[in-house]
């Protein structure tokens, strides 16, 4: 077809585009059926660029952060900004969508739900911003009600996998949950029943002189506060103060309600999270096999009887993939891929390909330390030889260790003494001697390494509290007061710098490094627990708004005690000062959702807003409970579970035994038991100097002084650990079922032998 | 050797009984090495009885129970009456060992910790209850410390396996745990050092009026309180009320510590729980085994080329083993065992009785119903038969439910109208009028059956709730008083017959059966709680006795407002009326430990302790949060998800499955599709008439109507599943390992592959 060589050259360069295209979409799981067109696949290199990525995220941002500007605002904004904000907001995410269904097959396209909602989210938006307006206009207050949609944005860019996953996940927990929590509440009403016959009639008295369990309501949402636990044990004093048998009717609700139904709730959340979660990473897998096939078949030649892709291609495609690449890690990989150096890559080892670009393969560039280039003699001299042997000696962390302990007991003592005050200075300037000492023994370039996170960690701490203490001195020598938000940021970094004693102690480094590695992961159930929140929050202020209000402690306003609202006089919420949890702007309304999500006095704080609404108010939280306490931390707990599990349970995969074998052939690696965390850059600097000296096995590449080693396990996430474990099941061969039958995977299919919850017993 | 006919016979059961009690010991899992003398067989059996079990049991109660009736007392007896109750248990204990020490070889009995526990702890009691005595005799009050001491007993006696094995795993799981504590506490002493910094000097106030975070130790103990999210969001608010921001330090903190160490807690709990079971499980297995080939060496006799045990042999052997067993029952195992009916059973087989012999076989005799015996013309008449019909209609449950949803309603209604009083009575004859229906439909041996637990249920609750109702009318119409406690039982029989709702409902009936299921083994924790519980109670009676005191709410004693303490002056203890949480008898204190196990509140309670004698009283509570909520909770937690996902992922071993083919082989058996939950009855008698009726396909049983069925997986225990779990992991033709081998297994042997926390990150 390609009929002059400059239209040939096209199509090969085409060719190579729309390969690599499928080898990226593999390598970060992306999951979007494009056109091959050469414009739309031009326009996905687009789609798919860091800047497009973040513009949408950015304006997601910008339109959530919106409800800090909007009535009841933290930072007021008149209604036209606001709104034009949000347009604007909303046209981008229309413009996106566009790009999208350029990229896309229309079929696909108007198939797929996450589509469907942005559109229809940004028609609702439109429409509420138009009636709204045009009522403010006329001076009739409505309602902002699409406000609470917004994360629906959040939601649906194509980047939130893992936020939808976890939907998936308590959308598909749902039916189980469900007969579970019915059986829950039967028990609740049953124990209701039973409180209000036994102790409805006595005539008892709560400590605050209410009458006590005569209402079948009050006592059905007491019992659940109970089961909760946040009323305990209040909510059994007057019975028990009445006779001592009746604790037992609590005990007995307790342990039914409190540890075994709520343990069930775990136990059902955490099942289907697993079945879902290997569902999820089975499909990925496929998806991720199906796509290197695509790959490979744009590119393959025949080769003999077999079809395979020639070394050029391979390596063009590899650098449009991944153009950072360094030229060694390139033939490195190479070297990997196509074993017999016969000039190309067969299909199985084609297929790697995404694996072997998501291993991390760390080029440690072994020089001489610069100052032994520039001053040799200086620096080899004794003295220095000394300084460098006591600096990577035990002792000297051991040394560090007791200073940053007297350090910390002078942070508590009392710094209104000037000699505390000077001991600082002493203190900041040991810590920076100690970091040029190790710069001065380690090669600086090692020491601050990509992966070195506790060096870069330490060095990032020292030099801010130097900055800051440097910056509140000249404050308050200029100026004779200390401002106070420097003076906390000094103060917290003080602190944290005893975080470094962690550094020395090995098991305490490791549950830190397994807790960061599982950090990205968390962070997503921080965007889950967002959207929740922005919803609630949203309803929260059009309900609560205005209630109740906070006064300063000494303000003399007369409803000052009662949070601005008679309602509230007599109160527990009154009581214990709790005016400032109030849904008066965004800021106030997560503060208060994150002290229902801890449980503990979310009672009181029900009762607060019902008193100043309606009993119905009590609804809104008990719905939040369910959604948040129940599904949402269970998932969390189950998740890390999960994590733990999988981490203390994989070994090294196939592909990265193949790199590392490959490495220790190319006589370029460096030996796993020297790279020990923590120690690396000690053990670079002994290899250093060892080669530099007498002994010389490292022959081959001794010279360009070059090494690699593959990224230690810690910073895998999650997801490529999962990924791996279920690799495992399949066979290397297996090219899995058809794109449709992979999306439409149900769990029951990995399932069909252990029948679920309902078909066990 | 055997001369004589008479001691050839002697020899011969002397074997018999040998092999015997290591069948049995395999099938009930115990672990004793005896003697094989004939005196120490018979010993044995003497000391396996279930007499001296219960003796032992029965003894241990009262010695446990004794702290009831010893100052602090809740019903006084003399020093010197419980004292000789006590020496009489400890005699029993004693003779308890003596006997056991007579069975078990002496090497064994010396090395083994539990006897040393137990005669180590007598000898302190005794110690501890003259030295005690003297002093009284003298009139000087001492402390009573051997007390704490008694669980050590209901730990330490052989049967109390599983408490063991709980207190192995928590013993096994405190290296884990300890480092993630001791980082836990880092954290929270760091997070408390920036309190100091960011708070101390603020001169903020808390609600109470006290001084807010300005001593080190005191913020430590609040922000640990606040892992707990005992004092959310109290503890916040002074600092949230003078600055917005400062509430970010408190989400930070309970991010980290509350969500996330808490996690890793279950998560090291949980691994560990897993991998210890693991371990256990396997060491039973193997011991098992090894039992039966004990056995199996006693019996066997050479027939042809192979060791086989005669047919007369095993018959005698699974008489002496299972004297209860049923003729059929014994036949339906020989079946299985000797497949060929070649008059013997070889190895394989015969390693396999205990687990035969350990499945539930219902023999289920099917019966004409006794009135189609006496009175087959009325039985058999159209309306018998329409009646009959009608019971065992849909529509006849839906109705029963609907007049158990109109009976919720009237119990929720006053009673004192005495329309409702009347129709209370209604209600009683409608179900015991649908009780007779049913026995009137149903066979009643079949529908009273071992395993009808609903039937049970529900029958036992209306002949109780109608023996409560008459004898509570009786007593009212001849003294006109209701008494109390008549009344209260009246009440809950009346509302927990709301439950049989349940069983109409499918899903909530698979719940349940599940929870019951996992019963027996959440008793286990029952027993472990207890014995901590009652350790803790014990200290604390010795502490806090007496420190506070509870008034009735109409005492005039002066100090009735601050529980007759003046150190509780203005405390949050004094004022919500907390003076009946206190140490002065057992059943208080348990009451006490009960709440500070749901947590919530328990720094109020600790705090109030802490005034009335000194600040370090909190130490005691702190211990008690993380022996009892950090470890016991989270075992607990640990252990109902692993039976939820055991119950999940099980399907029918391979032992079963032969009983079970066998039982279709032969034409005896009940298809398992018609024996589905609850349903049972129905179809028996759908067969039972179908048989009698026209179409006879059980054709060589139906004139002896008997068929068996395996016990429904809803009745086995967890410990079985378990042990199913590994055993599909051994080849059957696998000895096993020695016995020293595998008594000295640990977790390592079967996780080399998987490294644990320490070595993986």
């Amino acid at each position: 077809m390609a009929t002059t060589p400059r239209a040939w050259l096209a199509e090969v360069l085409l060719d190579l585009l729309l390969a690599a295209a499928y080898v990226s979409d593999a390598q970060y799981s992306r999951n979007v059926p494009f056109e091959t067109s050469p414009q739309a696949i031009r326009l996905y290199y687009f789609y798919n660029h860091w800047l497009m990525r973040g513009a949408t995220y950015f304006f997601i941002c910008v339109d959530l952060s919106l409800a800090l500007f909007e009535e009841p605002a933290v930072f007021p904004l008149p209604f036209l900004a606001t709104s034009i904000i949000e347009v604007l907001c909303l046209t981008v995410f229309f413009g996106r969508l566009i790009h999208f269904a350029k990229v896309t097959p229309q079929m696909v396209f108007w198939k797929d739900t996450k589509n469907i909602c942005i559109m229809v989210t940004i028609a609702l938006t439109l429409i509420d911003l138009i009636i709204y307006g045009s009522l403010e206009a006329v001076s009739i207050h409505s309602v902002r009600w699409s406000r609470a949609l917004r994360p629906v944005f959040l939601i649906n860019v194509p980047e939130s996998r893992q936020i939808r996953r976890a939907f998936r996940s308590i959308r598909n927990t749902l039916p189980d949950i469900l007969y579970v929590f019915l059986l829950f509440m039967f028990s609740v009403l049953i124990f209701s029943l039973m409180a209000l016959k036994l102790f409805g009639d006595r005539g008892l008295k709560t400590v605050e002189g209410s009458s006590y369990f005569t209402d079948i309501l009050e006592i059905a949402f007491e019992l659940y506060v109970l089961v909760t636990t946040a009323n305990s044990p209040d909510v059994m004093l007057p019975a028990y103060d009445f006779n001592w048998w009746y604790s037992l009717y609590f005990v007995t609700f307790i342990i039914i309600n409190t540890y075994i139904f709520m343990s069930v709730f775990l136990a059902v959340v955490y099942n289907n999270y697993r079945k879902h979660l290997k569902n999820e990473i089975r499909k990925l897998v496929y998806l991720k096999r199906h796509k290197m096939i695509e790959a490979f078949n744009i590119l393959k030649v025949k080769v003999g009887t077999e079809f395979v892709v020639k070394e050029t291609e391979w390596r063009q495609l590899t650098k449009v993939v991944a153009p950072d690449i360094s030229t060694s890690h390139l033939e490195l990989l190479l070297r990997i891929s196509d074993e017999g150096q016969k000039g190309h890559v067969d299909k199985m080892n084609f297929l790697r390909l995404a694996d072997l670009l998501n291993i991390q393969v760390v080029t440690i560039n072994v020089r001489r330390h610069p100052l032994e280039a520039w001053v040799p003699r200086v620096y080899q001299s004794p003295a220095s030889l000394w300084v460098r042997k006591m600096v990577q000696h035990r002792i000297f962390v051991w040394v560090f260790d007791v200073i940053i302990l007297i350090n910390a007991i002078f942070i508590a003592l009392d710094e209104k003494n000037p000699f505390i005050s000077y001991a600082e200075w002493l203190f900041l300037s040991l810590y920076v001697i100690e970091i040029l000492l190790k710069l001065y023994t380690y090669e600086p370039r090692a020491y601050f390494g990509r992966k070195q996170f506790w060096n870069w960690f330490d060095t990032l701490i020292i030099i801010t509290a130097l900055v800051a203490t440097v910056a509140n001195a000249t404050i308050q020598s200029a100026r004779k007061y200390n401002s106070q938000q420097i003076l906390d940021i000094v103060l917290i970094l003080r602190i944290l710098r005893l975080l470094r004693v962690i550094i020395s102690i090995q098991r305490f480094r490791v549950i830190v490094t397994t807790l960061i590695n599982i950090g990205p992961t968390m962070l997503m159930f921080g965007g889950l627990v967002l959207v929740v929140y922005y919803a609630f929050a949203i309803i929260g202020m059009e309900v609560f708004q205005g209630k109740v209000r906070f006064f300063e402690p000494n303000s003399t306003a007369p409803d000052s005690l009662v949070c601005g609202n008679p309602a509230l006089k007599g109160s527990t919420f009154a009581r214990d000062r709790y005016c400032k949890n109030n849904f008066n702007d965004l800021a106030s309304s997560f503060i208060v959702l994150m002290e229902l999500t801890v449980v503990n006095q979310w009672h009181i704080l029900a009762g607060g807003f019902a008193l100043v609404t309606h009993q119905a108010a009590k609804l809104y939280f008990i719905l939040f409970h369910i959604v948040v306490v129940i599904l949402i931390v269970n998932i969390f707990i189950a998740f890390i579970l999960e994590a733990f599990f999988v981490a203390y349970s994989l070994e090294k995969s196939e592909v990265e035994t193949a790199i590392e074998k490959k490495i220790q052939e190319l006589g370029v690696g460096i030996q796993e038991e020297d790279m020990q965390d923590g120690k690396l850059t000690d053990n670079i600097d002994a290899k250093d100097s060892g080669f530099m000296g007498d002994n010389g096995d490292n022959k081959r590449k001794a010279s360009k002084g070059l090494y690699f080693r593959i990224a230690s396990k810690k910073y895998r996430t999650v997801d490529a650990l999962l990924q791996r474990m279920f690799e495992c099941e399949i066979a290397p061969e297996d090219e899995g079922p058809s794109l449709d039958e992979i999306l439409n995977f149900s769990p029951s299919d990995i399932y069909l032998k252990n029948p679920n919850f309902e078909n066990t017993a």
